[in-house]
């Protein structure tokens, strides 16, 4: 997985000048965050006054299997995208084997499964059985263009493990609302139970959102990982 | 493609009464269209004044392939989704095949590409491949579920044909944009060129639209099948 | 305040077949909403998914001051609005007066404030006052009207205890965010501190909600009032 | 009327490098726009590819009365806000009085209004009793407050030409759709007929999205000013 944050308009100080419009009017002149700044943002997570974070903006380049692209653009409000076409290129044979360390088996009930390392058999099935299927499946698709079949019928024989690459333009609260679903973090106010994969780019998000928006971040980890 | 309109809440006239609420005020009880109403939306339609069709609710329930779906999904001011996941259960065996006469060649350049027959060779390898790939994947999924590998992990072996199946609920703004977007008629103000595939779907959803707002579906014909 | 529920197609099954289309996959015939529905609805509601609720559309026909619905109209995702024109017809004479019981003295600090009884002389301060100055401002509109001033212009003296009316439509996701920032119930997750008047108007929504989707109602209740 | 871009993440190259992860794959770092960017971007305009216009953001600071501002936050899709709050902080005394040239009168039919002067009589009782209306509604205002009534009860009595101040954050996009519907410039696809005074405001972000992207700016104008 590649996450790249690519551009970024994002500040802790865009969260209180806008808030402060609110108790102030006038324009405020962007400064340093102040103690005072800690103090607001925490305030408006806690009690849910979420408009202030949306006066930011963050591009991140992602590189990604289909099925993880998949749940990711069903996060639909205060995101936009670009994806890479099967229509318009043709697609690059690279496809995603899970690491070594990652869970395999389900247990548990629908809606709260935990997941548990795999034995032997299992994790040489899934390593092989990718393999053979995405080799298998992009030499069929390479014979079809060859013969003069169109892009967007070849790629249908394509599995989800294929990599896709995209820009996803967000902001602070729209990017909250995707940690909050999408990592599975402890200290979160209800549970979440997202797939790895998915995990794994969220993490990546997360990284860049904390080194961008320090206080904003600390207030999103306070108060149970909602978005305000 | 299966397309079933599961539900509506929207007749011609929920349009012209949001629209008389500006010009006249209070609430007016819903009646029968009339002659006036055809000449209210149209004219709403010509000058783009989009949100009295809001007040309309259309809920579709759709079986198509997974690359449709991920065309479908990009749609999101005015879309609610609900779909089938491979994490939850597990996918039946039904895989999309191109019908004898789609067209399997692209010619032209990009953005404005033309489909025409495919020859016999490409006929065959397209249905042999998409055949041979599907059981081979569906095969493969199978025998990881069956050694206990968790569903979320065994379905990456599956190829993009497979169906998913999923409820859509839009209004008719939203549709008429969708429509605009994913069919190719000629009579539209600006060019369009819909993966054969979702235009399937389109029509599905074109012809329960025209069915139960045929005003609102005349005047979206007669002005470019532009969304307001 | 006037709030009609114009139109709807909200039920609980609704949420439920969408729902079940994650785990069990094809189209569910809509019957009448079981036990089992209300355990899935409450899960649903209490680990935030809230795709299914948005299934549902609900039209109101609203009256109320123009300081009413400027606080109703922040509410973007998931609310279409259409709204009397004061460029486009006459607004009548109807002011918004408090109540004798409205409480009209703040006290405590910014963003908890708590509104007290006023004494005698608040009481009709504010009661002679507004009548005075909507009295006032109204015949200075009329008068400019029968000059000819445009009533886009006229309307400019007006004050915003004016009386306006709208359409607006939403789901029961939309409609949870809204009731759970709009009233400020003692069972709330977090603290809510609307204004009486737009209170008032989601009081009125919220007993049409209740009656329609009684399930979901009750999980809303029951999950601290925060909107999935 | 006040409009300040206060920050921007927007130029002409996040449009392509967007664009072209659909055709290309994979990340593009961004230099200068050139020649094939211009083409580009006219090309995704004309034909209404919407989405790479989104990878951008706009903040504007904007003073303006009441009845622009509800004109102006009836923009949902792409629109971010903060506004003065007339509970949280007492509001200033300054209020829009129409500047000397401003039409005063309408002609034609609904939908499709003319403006033009007002003679002299209509100049002087727009001048006068908006004037006299202010003043009357502030001081009464001011009283209120002075007896300890609640600033939330207080404002009622105020027209809604007082100022106000907000911050608005959108997308190249979202702006496009605004300044179509807010500004009424011959060259447009359709007619747009909006009050003077918010295409005041629309004038000022219009210069500051045609100075930082000016491509984008040329073929918004060169395709009938719609957004795509």
């Amino acid at each position: 997985m590649t996450v790249d944050l690519v551009k970024h308009a994002a500040e802790d100080t865009d969260v209180t000048f806008a808030a402060r419009v609110s108790t102030q009017g006038g324009e405020t002149r962007f400064n340093e965050a102040s103690e005072k700044d800690a103090g607001l943002i925490n305030y408006l997570m806690r009690d849910r006054h979420g408009s202030p974070f949306e006066h930011t903006s963050f591009t991140f380049y992602v590189e990604a299997p289909i099925f993880v692209v998949r749940e990711f653009f069903r996060h639909r409000v205060g995101f936009s995208y670009n994806e890479e076409s099967g229509r318009y290129k043709e697609l690059a044979p690279v496809f995603y084997k899970p690491a070594n360390g990652r869970p395999l088996r389900q247990v548990g009930k629908p809606g709260a499964y935990q997941f548990i390392q795999g034995d032997y058999k299992q994790k040489s099935a899934v390593s092989g059985d990718l393999e053979r299927i995405s080799t298998e499946a992009y030499g069929t698709y390479k014979r079809l263009l060859d013969l003069g079949v169109a892009r967007e019928v070849a790629r249908m024989v394509l599995p989800v493990n294929i990599y896709t690459s995209f820009y996803a333009t967000c902001n602070a609260r729209s990017l909250m609302h995707f940690l909050g679903l999408r990592t599975s973090r402890t200290n979160a106010s209800f549970p979440s139970f997202p797939q790895h994969e998915i995990e794994l780019v969220a993490e990546g998000m997360e990284t860049e959102f904390a080194r961008t928006m320090p206080l904003t971040y600390a207030a999103f980890e306070r108060n149970g990982r909602v978005a305000p």
